[in-house]
């Protein structure tokens, strides 16, 4: 699946380079993790949250104070540490630390689960010798139990200690829930012969669906370093883009976390001249801090929960930008649809079923529908393409539903997975 | 599960009764068919439709004209059938007959779709020497595919032939897909000594979605016939008010068809006093015919495909009707709520999250969450109740999670079901 990622990720830039002479010389690090930005080391330790005994808490930390940016879940249920980030984020946009734990959500927790998210960010910020409104706190896992706080302080305890240049992927690992396996992206490009350098680690495999409509926001765990140097207005403008156009796109299972986040933080390391948003080297930061987003964002669905197949839904011809995103959303998190791809079957009319009852505005009798460059539906009826042939990309690992709506020119393209009995199996066995 | 059905039904006439005289003497027809009121006979034959060799067409007939009215879906891709009968309500309330076939939907077919729906029209209401305007016409099965019109043809000559009084069991048959089991309802009453029935059949266990918001709707096949002496105007309103506390409260897999279609048809032949909306009995009837609809939306959501759970979602104390709504859908149609069902994993984190992004608008600090009658969240927080006691809750083949918004007084219930490996199985391996 790297393979696919990778080559997604140049293709990204590739495509979008266009004109920006800078980005000729993009570079797609192959080992990527989030410390291969300067000045950032991380760690990722064992304190007890899993049952299972694997590693559960994670620490990032720049030695230089940071610009920082955030987007998170518009649930209602917003989780304690949720609401410490976005609080934090209203004070300043400086910040040295992320502190991260997995096994226990602090979500549905009371005050004293707000307590507790302060009383993680203080201990972490006092050993790290830096003040407390410095320190983000992500948690995931289950919700409603108060988070056991002795194991928890021994665990910032143990991974301030294990602070390394090399800790990026035991990070990534400590941040696993029902993932299968660690993700991790990062590209680098320059800016007038100086290396800038973005990384990004996320986990979330289920419990994954866009927020409707304008708020960009976060549907999972996500960390996001570099070392560029950059002002808070337009690192905050970057993110708000790149979370748009990858995160707020996926699909697992329609369900939206009470946890989602998403951190960026750039300690201005490379040393370049400041990116503010005007410049060419601003675009260029902009389209890396993308495909970093959009590989991550692809990762997840690729480790949807029992996920076989990538498939990814495009809707054109939308009337307005909300209709073509109601359309692919009802496509993506269609049982009907989900199941049928697990099956390999080309049933169609699940796809227009779903697109009919989407709630977006269109005449039914001039859709088209393709199954990657197969017509399956003209004008709103059968094409006539042979059903072996539909069958043929259907049971492909990775295809493309295209529906042209033309009933206007807006478009929305969204990333999502089968539905198959694994998925099953691993929500109704689920428990941290 | 009958039992279960009809305890339901007479206690919905039992709690709605207080007051209304006549509902005293409302009797549960212990072999219900949808000939089951007087003047009604029915047949259900096989035409080669389904691969299976099953039964797949049914014909109800009502030897006199019946005042008639329908619901029906709000997908685009309305199927033919469903643009046949809105379009012959637009021109008469008046029906004898209802011809209906499975294994084939006839939806996405054109402007052939729509010549053949009007073709087993008046190819019915010709064998029965009626206009072809008293003859409504609804079909199930795999979508996009023109109907087989020489199967058809044949297949009204034989459910012509077949008609009997004592042929509504084999309908109720006929008009299965993926159903376990056929499913019939019947009520009768008295209005001043002559005996009134109402009397349902429904096909439908997947492809089962509420549409959102204020127009009724159905979500599935339902053929109602009741011998009844009523205005259309009357019948229509009560329709409605049925069809939207039954039908449109179910959710299986959140998916809305493009042939849900509830017809009713009502011939008068109890020869009581016309009903038209204003007096005491016009009440009784319409409690009849929300008993009979709500018997047949529970016999579906118990047929859920893979379904093993029926669950009963409350939610109260909403600001607005479209708020308890939005939350209700929300927990019905969440995967991770369903899979956690399934499990009997008691995991309120998951209902919490599905009302917290459910887009409905209350103070989360002051929400309240119950199984049954176990309070599992006080204020927001973890109530304190022992896991074990929640899990023999949601362990349980029936049980109900009831959520008190606290945020104003309005409320919203919803019948669903759990999600299974069976879902997935039989929807990935579905062909008619």
């Amino acid at each position: 699946m790297d393979a696919i990622e990778y080559l997604y990720v140049a293709n990204i830039i590739v495509k979008k380079v266009t004109g920006i002479h800078l980005m000729n010389n993009h570079k797609q690090i192959q080992s990527p993790s989030i410390t291969s930005p300067k000045g950032f080391s991380s760690s990722g330790i064992k304190c007890g949250l899993k049952s299972s005994g694997n590693l559960d808490m994670a620490l990032i930390y720049s030695e230089t104070k940071a610009i920082s940016a955030g987007a998170f879940t518009t649930n209602l249920f917003a989780a304690a540490p949720v609401k410490w980030c976005k609080n934090k984020l209203t004070k300043s946009s400086y910040a040295n630390a992320v502190i991260i734990n997995s096994g226990n959500a602090n979500a549905c927790t009371g005050e004293l689960g707000d307590k507790n998210a302060a009383e993680m960010a203080k201990y972490a910020a006092d050993l790290l010798n830096i003040t407390h409104d410095r320190v983000f706190v992500a948690s995931t896992g289950r919700i409603g139990t108060q988070m056991p706080m002795d194991k928890i302080k021994n665990g910032i305890a143990l991974a301030v200690k294990a602070l390394s240049s090399n800790g990026g992927h035991d990070s990534a690992l400590a941040i696993m829930t029902t993932d299968t396996c660690p993700k991790e992206v990062a590209v680098s490009f320059e800016i007038d012969g100086q290396t800038v350098t973005i990384a990004g680690m996320v986990k979330g495999a289920g419990m994954i669906a866009p927020t409707m409509q304008t708020h960009p926001h976060a549907t999972m765990l996500s960390f996001i370093t570099t070392d560029a140097n950059i002002t808070p207005e337009f690192l905050n403008q970057a993110l708000a883009e790149a979370v748009e156009s990858s995160f707020n796109k996926i699909s697992v299972d329609g369900d939206m976390s009470t946890n989602d986040s998403v951190i960026v933080m750039a300690n201005a390391m490379s040393q370049t001249t400041l990116l503010e948003g005007k410049c060419e080297h601003s675009r260029t930061f902009a389209e890396a801090l993308k495909a970093v987003a959009s590989g991550l964002a692809k990762k997840i669905v690729m480790d949807g929960e029992g996920a076989t197949k990538f498939v990814t839904i495009e809707v054109n011809g939308a009337p307005t930008y909300a209709d073509a995103r109601k359309c692919a959303q009802a496509i993506s998190n269609s049982l009907l649809c989900k199941t049928a791809w697990f099956g390999g079957d080309p049933n169609w009319g699940r796809v227009i079923a779903a697109a009919g009852y989407s709630g977006a505005n269109f005449n039914p009798d001039k859709v088209n529908l393709f199954y990657d460059h197969k017509q399956v539906v003209k004008d709103g009826g059968d094409a006539g393409t042979k059903e072996e042939d539909l069958a043929d990309i259907i049971k492909k690992k990775e295809f493309t539903v295209r529906i042209e709506l033309n009933s206007g020119s807006h478009s929305f393209s969204m990333w999502t997975s089968d539905l198959s009995y694994e998925y099953v199996k691993i929500n109704a066995d689920y428990h941290t």
